[in-house]
């Protein structure tokens, strides 16, 4: 399909086919990241990332002036602040955002298993204008 | 905590304590939204949305121009679109293109679930400049 000289498309995948990474970042241990939907695949605001964290893993304890929306697929764990711990565990939802300095944990014996979705650092297109990005805006 | 005269929070909430609300637009058919993350929990660029779609229902056949970023959780599917019917699957990604046109339909007899990732229409805060956007971005 070609619209406005563009190729539209999509893609459907199982995220194990999605390449398994090291995360080897500081103060990050046994986490590792798909990167399920990215720049490579046009995406024109935001990534999905896929986080795995063994038993005993964690991501590092950072802020940054960007937001994380996270869904918790599998395991247990805690969202740490200073402030403290705050455990999670699967289906929960989770938002933080931009500037609160956190760490993901996982407490259990099980593989943590979490989405972070991150903005670009660029829009590689133009902003799309949603004008339906509010409520009621119930369509998919 | 304070910062730049800012409180700055996290939220974690299992997806079943979010207001499940019909979705009401034409072309959709037994299809329910929950707003998981949106402006009102003060997300900057995007918001994160989980649909709930009954056997035999689907969303609307449509486009616009922004994009979709899916993470399907329960149920079995098909993404529509003008070139014909693409199937998935429960832990299956889909990204859809700014402007093709879509449908995500239910097509076996139990409840289709999925995460619906979209850009908002404006931005409620200063666009978050993330350098780590792009790969290696591994952390979180």
């Amino acid at each position: 399909m070609v619209l406005k000289n563009l190729e539209v498309t999509m893609k459907i995948t199982h995220f194990n086919d999605v390449l398994l990474e090291d995360v080897n970042v500081e103060g990050a241990d046994k986490t590792k990241i798909r990167w399920l939907i990215s720049k490579k695949d046009n995406a024109p605001n935001f990534a999905m990332r896929m986080f795995e964290v063994e038993a005993g893993g964690h991501t590092p304890f950072h802020s940054h002036d960007w937001e994380h929306e996270v869904f918790v697929l599998h395991g247990t764990g805690a969202l740490v602040t200073e402030e403290g711990e705050k455990p999670f565990q699967q289906w929960d939802v989770i938002f933080v955002e931009p500037y609160l300095k956190h760490q993901f944990k996982n407490t259990d014996d099980t593989l943590l298993r979490f989405l972070c979705v991150v903005p670009h650092s660029h829009q590689t297109a133009k902003m799309s204008g949603n004008p339906l990005g509010d409520k009621p805006a119930n369509n998919c």
